[in-house]
Order: structure tokens, then sequence, then C-alpha cells
């Protein structure tokens, strides 16, 4: 089962589908979230699976919140996939991909942009971008923009909605950013957008990801030498 | 597979949704039994999953029963949801909280309350009872009846049910009540139910509740004391 | 998906449906194989599910053959449910015993039977027959020919043909005879088979069923009295 | 979920269905490629399945490719079935082989041949072929080509494809090579196709799969070299 509730029928052009759920140091999720606030999307549907977890998670005073994906019209030109989950299992995914891409085509929709984070030890300087696209000409001008290539299989809705994009018809790219992966990673989803928007040609303000990733990086750092403290501590 | 096979149409004006399931402590599964039992309820719909487990329960004498969940209407104003079992899946989780509550919606129901026990190591005194709801009037009125809100997520078709529930356009609540959870928790039900009848503006006498709640803790009391007894003796 | 793919209508007037799928000891397969040979069964259906294994089976001599159920009208009275398989996992058991349940009422049945073994360490002299049902009248009955109701689940298709049948509104009862389980036993089978046949008042010759009971108890004999030899020769 | 995109119409006449998935030896899937390069075979069709792994496959230089199923026309006499993965559960299996048998048999297939590796821990010469099918008389026909009979069950779609399809109404024959499987052995896939010809009345040239094979053996005979190499100098 998976149900996309249509909202509103959002004013698109030929629009991309950029694909922004959670997933490794939460690089897409964060990007997308941008994207949304920059651009000030607006949400035109909301979608459920019975592959999602079956719980309701409570917010801060007692609020309730679904497992949910939901779609926002980003300046009329963007499909933006944002949400708090993503299915949990290969069955579920599958089926929500294709779901999405059918409804994204509907739109008029040819061209499908995923994001994510490219698991490393050990990040050092500035987060390297690498890329995957389903057709010579679209990697080609990814590679221009990017530092490498991506070796290796891209896992979830980043992967699969390019596999199955190809299928329907649509091209597809990847943009990954180097992450350790264990924290929300604000300056690999910076790092991620500015490329992507080079892509696109996307005018966007990454001014606030640029804050968010010096505030994240200022409470790293503190963690890291508090721990190093108690070491010397114990020594 | 989720069939719902309707005994009788039941007579219903707005109704509300009451969640009653096994869980925690069992505490949704006794107060739901005590409410149709003391309005009455007649049940109205036997609902059937391929999610439940795939075994027939044999009752004292030789009987058998099957996993099941049943709709009682009650007092013309609560649709019941009450059953020996939940689905053993999510995806079958999904797909039958989907199916009841595009049934309850059929006769009116926009409003949907969830009932549970809230795990505790040590219950000390009165169980508290907390909320959660999806709407912040509700949480308003639900929280003035409360001890607190529910942190955490709410599992099962408790949670389930709230989130769905809004993506059809349902209110919801939650009451949780402190338990320990290893035995059937009256004592817990019937807190839950005082705060859900005030809640609802239900008319309904507690008393057999309390009576049970007295019987456990006499039993729990007894086994308490045999236990120590014994330690003491091997001491 | 659970195919159901019918040879020839079979001429049944208000039959019974008795289940004999493999389980503990086989008891209801080796019973079930009886009736089908003594009253000259007639396939008449076969079922396939994709829960069944994904594999093909190889006999002697090359051939091959699928996991797969059978459906056979014996004696104009009675549906007989044989296979080499049960469903894999709950959901294929629920569609599988839903569909089997829809095509016997589309006939006319309105009455289940299951057969299957009861797991005992150790079976002393002739097996005990156990009987659960899911009417006070069936039950009544059931118990005057057997020694025992049975405690506790029924698992498999025999437990869940009861509950979805009483479901469709037809009535069933279960017949377990003890076994140790571990080898196909035609002792258990034999016993459970004398009370059915009483029971549905099915005239059939048990004198093969004895042979085979008798065969398989000599060759176990052999088997522990050679063990046993070992053991002697060790010491 | 399973979608099969029909590229194209293919011309076909009285087809036979080979399969050539990926499993033990890669077997299938070397034999099946070569058939659909020496034969020029025509893609006429993609299959998709959410039972495939749900991550995209990079390739070299950044491509991305999915999990998938082709089917081939080849020499207007047979549908090869290729692919870089089968489904990763039994109910995704019977479906994509339900699936992909139901098309064959809208082109009129009657016949399906299926191929493997039969795992062995040493071959010793030449890879010995074995083969099992559904019907006497396909069956003494492979057995004269073949060096013996499998035993035991024949895994995945090679044999899946075998029983569906017989419920089908469908012919077939399975023909495995003996493989130690943990490498692609072409040297068995040639094994096979061998055999597959001469039972087909295939013509088709080996020469390139020989080749093949021989240079796995160099590759696999230096790396057994350098290991015994390695090991004396321990010594």
């Amino acid at each position: 089962m998976c149900v996309i509730k249509l909202l509103k029928e959002p004013e698109l052009e030929e629009p991309i589908l950029i694909e922004g759920l959670p997933g490794i140091g939460f690089v897409a999720n964060i990007a997308a979230m941008h994207i949304i606030r920059e651009l000030k999307g607006e949400k035109f549907a909301i979608v459920t699976s019975s592959s999602f977890q079956d719980f309701a998670m409570t917010v801060e005073g007692g609020g309730v919140r679904a497992p949910i994906n939901e779609l926002y019209e980003c300046a009329g030109r963007y499909i933006v996939l944002y949400g708090n989950t993503q299915a949990g299992s290969n069955v579920g995914q599958y089926e929500l991909c294709w779901r999405i891409l059918e409804l994204a085509k509907r739109y008029g929709c040819e061209f499908v942009l995923t994001m994510g984070g490219y698991r490393r030890e050990r990040v050092v300087g500035r987060p390297k971008v690498y890329c995957a696209a389903t057709d010579p000409d679209v990697l080609e001008e990814a590679r221009e923009l990017c530092d490498g290539v991506v070796a290796g299989n891209i896992y979830g809705a980043a992967g699969l909605l390019l596999g199955l994009g190809k299928l329907m018809g649509m091209k597809g790219v990847c943009f990954l950013a180097e992450t350790p992966g264990f924290y929300p990673d604000a300056r690999a989803a910076k790092e991620v957008l500015s490329v992507v928007s080079k892509f696109l040609g996307m005018e966007i303000d990454l001014t606030r990801l640029e804050q968010a990733a010096i505030l994240t990086e200022g409470m790293l750092r503190d963690l890291l030498e508090e721990e190093e403290g108690r070491k010397g501590g114990i020594v």
C-alpha cells in the first residue's frame, strides 16, 4: 500500500524531481530542506506507505507526527521529495519510488536528481562531491562540476529513483558528498547543494547552510575537546 | 489481505473510534472491554488479516478461536476496536488500520482516540496518564486532564491510527497510563479510562474495573510475598 | 499470488473439506493420501502459491515436481486437500486457506475437518486422539470419539482453515493424534483416520494403513536395536 | 510489483524460453550471454521487480545500472531471459517467473529450457552435465545427451520456471553442469551449451566460449601457483 494524497495541483513546467530523503549523514535531507526554505516551496502532496514504520512519533509538547514523505513545488521548476523516513523494505522502496516517479512524470518531469552522503572514515578539508548518471551526456556535464565519480552501489531512494526513472524514460544524476555519516552533516549538504545549484542553474543562497555547517563544526569540536579532556584526566 | 465482515449496519452518529487492541500491559484491551461491557456494545463487524498469526487458539474444553479484531457499536456514539491480536508486520498494520479508518469514516467518524500502556520500571502510587494529539486544540484539552505528555514513539495501532487518521482528515488523541507492562494491568486501564471518560463526556461506571484492579493487586502482593518468603527460606 | 487451476468440475454434494497437508509426523498427509487411494479420489484442482518454496524438486530418474497443493474429489462427498508443502509465511497461509475455502464454499461446503499430529516426547501404546471444534455441537460429538481435547494452539493450515472457515460461516473440527513427530507416523495417521471415519460415517478400509504402521514400527525397532547394539559395543 | 516493459514486438514462432539468470558459477548467465551474442539476439523487453535489490549499481566512469532482467529474441526461435539479478524473495521469484512465462506463452511458447551450475567440491576433467525434465519424453531425450540426472532440488528461476511452466501446460527441461561455483565458470557454461545446442538443434559457434574457458583456467592456474608459491615460502 502506497498512498499519495494530492493537496493541490502544483504549477510546474518540465519539472526536475529532486530527492531529499533521510540517509547517510542526512545530506540529502538537509539540502532538500534548504531548497524548500530558500525557494519558498509549497507542499502539494503527502505520501504514506505501509513500508514505513508502524508507529507515530511524538514531538515536543505532545504533538504527533506520522512517518511521511512529502512533495514540494519550488520555483515552478522543481519537485522536491522530502520526508522523515524511507521505506523499510525493498518491495516498499520500489513501490514508493515508482509511484512518485509516475506522479512526477504526469507533471512533465523528464529528469531526476538525487543526493546523498558518501561515507568516509575521515573527511579532510572540504568534503568532495562525486557523481553518477544514467546517461553519458548527463554524466559528462556532472563530472565537470565534481571531484570524481561514484564507485559502488547507490543505496535507497537515491539509487532506485535513478534506475526506475531510466525505465520510465527519464534521465538521472546523483551527487554524493563525503561525510563521516554519523551526524546531520550541514557541511556536506552545502557542498552537494553548491554543485547541484550549478548543475541545475538554480539560484539559491547558501549562507544559512554555511552558518549551520559552522555551528555544527563548533559543536563537534567542543564535543571532541571535552572527550579528549576526559581522556587526559584518566591518564 | 484484510477482510472486514459486516455483521449488521450499526446506528452511529458522528462516532468516535476508540482503539482497544492488546499491547503493553493490555491497558487498552482491558479498558475497551470495560467500555463494551458497561455500555452494552454490540459487535457489528469482524476483521481478519493475513498478518495475524497463522494458527487457531484453543480455549478451555476444546473450543477454537481465530486471531481476530472486532468492531463494537457503543451508545450510538463510539466505535470500539477490540480484539485478541495486532497485525504481525508493519505492512499488515498499515493495511488493517487503514481499512478500519475507512470504515469508520464511512459512518461519519472524524475523531480517533487510542489508549495504551506507558512502560515504567516502577510505578509508584496512582499510575500517571500521559497524552499526545495530532492537533493543537485537542492536545490542549487533553493536557488539562493528564499528568503530562508522551515523549517518544507510540507503537502499534495506537500510534498508526493517529497518523493515518490525520492523513484522512481525522483528529486524534492518545492516552497512555504508566504500567510495568508484564501483567494485564487493570489499575492502569482504570486510570486511562477515567481520563478518557472525562475527555469524551462518556458516562461510565468504573467500579468493576476498580474491583479488578484491587483483585490483581492482591494477587501480585501474594506472589511477591511468596517469592520473598522463598528467598528468606534460602537465606 | 495464489493460483488455483481447475482441472475439471467435480461432482459434489454438500461436501466436507478434509485437510491433509504435511505437518507434524506427516499424520494428516498420510491419512489424506489413504482416503484418496481407498475412495479412488479424483484430482480436480491444483494450487500454487508464491509462498511455496522457490525451487523444483527432482524425483528419481530426473523427473521434476513443483511444490504444490491439490484438491481431490472423493466419493462425491469429500474435498481432500493434499500436497507436498504448506505456505512458508503467514500471509501466504492466509491467502492459500482463504482461496481454498472460497472454492470449497462454491461447491456447497459447510464443514471443514482438519487433522494433524500432537507432538509428544514419548507415545506409549495406542496414540491418543484429541479434538477441538469451532462449534459446541460439533465439539460434543467429536469429544465422544476422542481421548480428550486439544490444549494450546493449532498451527498451520489445520488451525487456519478452522478459523477462517468460521468467518465464512463453516463449522469445523480438528483431530490430532499423538506422535513423536520426527518420522512419517502411519500409526498416528491410522488412529486419526479411525476417529475421522467414525465422525463422518465414512466407509473406509484401514488395513493398508495398519500394514504401513506395522512396517514402520518394525523399521524403527530395528534401528533402535542396532543403535543399542552399537552403544553396547562401545561399552 | 513486477513490471515488464515491451520495447518492441518480437517476431517469434513457437519459441523456446531459455533461462540465463545469474546463479551458481554464473553458468546460465554466461551461456545465455553467449547465445545472445552469437545469434545476434535483440532485446525486446525489460523486466523490473520490487523484489530486486533496492539500489543502483555504478559502472566504470560513473554510469548507473539498475538491477534488471531482459528478454532477447534470438533467431526467431528463442526467447532468452538474461539479467544481472534474480528476485530476492520467493514471493518475488514466483511473480517474476509467472509473468515471464505468461508473456512467453502469449508468443506461442510451449517449452522452457533452464540452465545452471551443479556445485561440486572438485571438478575433475570435463565438467559433467546433468538433466531433469517435467515430462518423460523430454527426459528420455535429454538423458541421451547427458552424463546423468539431477538429484536434489533445483533452486531459483531454473527450478521455478519448470514447475510453474508445467502448471501452464509447458514442457520443460533443465541442464546443469558441474562447477566449483565460486567464479564465473566459462568451461561449465560451454559444456552446458554444448548439450543445449544439440538438444535444441541450435547452430551456434562455441569457439569464443572455449577461449574464455581457457583464459579463465589460465588465470586460475596462475592464482593457484602463486598461492602455492607463497605457501612454499612460508615453509
